[in-house]
């Protein structure tokens, strides 16, 4: 039986090593050197490496494979021109951190709702408050969910929970949907606005000086797409003015943020540094079972899940 | 028509003054004196105050009175015996703080769950951290919900939202149900045990050394209920040692608490200062409401809600 060459990062060597069907000739990579060497062999990879330009220079020397698998769900930095041209599959770890980052952004919503930080800050003053420095409630409060995939679907589901009304931006109509060019007009509406989108040429800086201008006065805007979907100096100005209550920033522009970035220090800024996927211990065991059933599809010639879709980048 | 002699807290006069019925002659009092004045004439009454002495003097003097409201839920400051004795009606807050209650019960499990205070004391130092402080999710982990009245209830509903497999102590049987006398021999299961119960001698010291070290390492106790429910001494002893990993404590004992007391400075203890109730701006609006609706009940002689058991304690 001639063996299928998959070339691996090395970290997920413990997890899927021993699972591995014997059709499978793996090849584990542990630095970037590594990568370069073994790919232009792969026909099945999963190239994921901290730094983007090291992995996108692997993916582009692997000029055999036909199947690209990634951890990560965000794809923006991997040639998707290029795989689309060579005709690559892409799956990639849509959903594998979709319910820790879910429970990141409720984590956010009742933190900036209650205070939460304040009350850190008197804990470490053995300060005893006698009322509470946030009095919002989840409860009966409007949200806009923005993208609908894994994680979106997740929020929707937990706020559900807290009697949130939520609204959701999609193409299908629904009774609690808006369309793609509806929202701008009904931002005022909303307590709470959550960017769960993928990073795509059309959510580039989709919240702007005119968005935050819409907003109530009250509203927190809550990131965990891109930092890219926010125009970040328009958001920093509407912060420092007050013109929205506060933003729960996972994502930033760059990351990591500068120690001089303004968004430190804002008392209405939350930055919680990219953390929210990895708040979760369950990462990589996810993915490389997920890997292994693909691997399975793959063989018997059934569609690998979930696919990228590399002219619309998610 | 003869007018029932209605005494109220002046901090209530703005909610209700133009909503009261025409067989209700108001008085407002302003301070104890006022209160202690006017109680022996009151029909009805809504003595709370600040210092649970004064209010019980006031209730104790109110020799009249045939129905006492309170914003609170716990009534463990009230002269049960004496209301009993005297046929009184009392009428608490149970659930006027129920969901900001709830929501803040969930508020301190994700933030323990994704050690959200390290993030918080990161963002002071403008350091970018690259992996999470804390790594649980609240999905698929398992809470033992000690109480299950209005508080429990709204707990439980929140907690299944996010996948939380709930146990709720009852007497009632069923499925995720243990009775009052199993719970402490399967406290080793559990990832959460949430105290939400009143304040009775049967809930009192109800966790102590005994049932902390029956506890999983990993598990978290959150008491929202009162700081008597926990042996304290024998709880920052097991915080001290981690033989559980933290506690999230809305309530104390005393409150407030000392500036020297050990609690303010474990790393694994959070105090919350009695504020998960405050976290919210409708109580007095909804507590006058609920009352307005009682006096309906009262003047066409049908029950009031809820009604405290005098001999239970809630």
């Amino acid at each position: 039986m001639t063996k299928t060459v998959t070339v691996l990062s090395g970290l997920i060597r413990p997890l899927v090593e021993d699972r591995l069907p014997d059709w499978v000739e793996p090849r584990f990579f542990q630095s970037k050197e590594e990568a370069m060497a073994l790919a232009p062999e792969a026909e099945i990879g999963w190239f994921d490496m901290y730094d983007k330009a090291d992995m996108a220079a692997a993916i582009t020397a692997a000029t055999r494979m036909k199947w690209l698998n990634s951890i990560y769900a965000g794809v923006d930095g991997m040639p998707l021109d290029l795989l689309a041209e060579r005709g690559t599959v892409v799956t990639n770890g849509a959903g594998i951190n979709a319910i820790t980052i879910a429970e990141y952004v409720v984590m956010g919503m009742l933190t900036v709702a209650k205070g939460y930080r304040e009350v850190v800050r008197a804990q470490e003053r053995r300060e005893w408050l006698h009322d509470s420095p946030g009095k919002a409630e989840l409860f009966g409060s409007k949200a806009l969910l923005l993208g609908y995939g894994a994680i979106g679907k997740l929020i929707e589901e937990r706020l559900k929970g807290f009697a949130v009304d939520v609204t959701v931006v999609r193409r299908s109509p629904g009774p609690n949907n808006l369309a793609p060019d509806q929202w701008r007009a009904r931002l005022g509406e909303f307590d709470w606005v959550i960017l769960a989108v993928p990073a795509t040429p059309e959510t580039d800086a989709m919240i702007g000086a005119d968005e935050l201008a819409a907003m109530k006065s009250s509203a927190t805007l809550i990131n965990i797409a891109r930092g890219s979907v926010v125009d970040q100096a328009a958001l920093v100005a509407a912060l420092d003015a007050k013109r929205i209550a506060a933003a729960f920033l996972d994502v930033t522009t760059p990351e990591p943020l500068p120690a001089d970035d303004p968004l430190w220090s804002l008392d209405n800024a939350h930055v919680t540094m990219h953390l929210s996927g990895r708040a979760q211990d369950k990462m990589f065991v996810r993915a490389a079972s997920r890997f292994l059933e693909n691997l399975s599809c793959w063989h018997r010639g059934e569609p690998v899940a979930p696919q990228v879709d590399l002219t619309l980048g998610y």
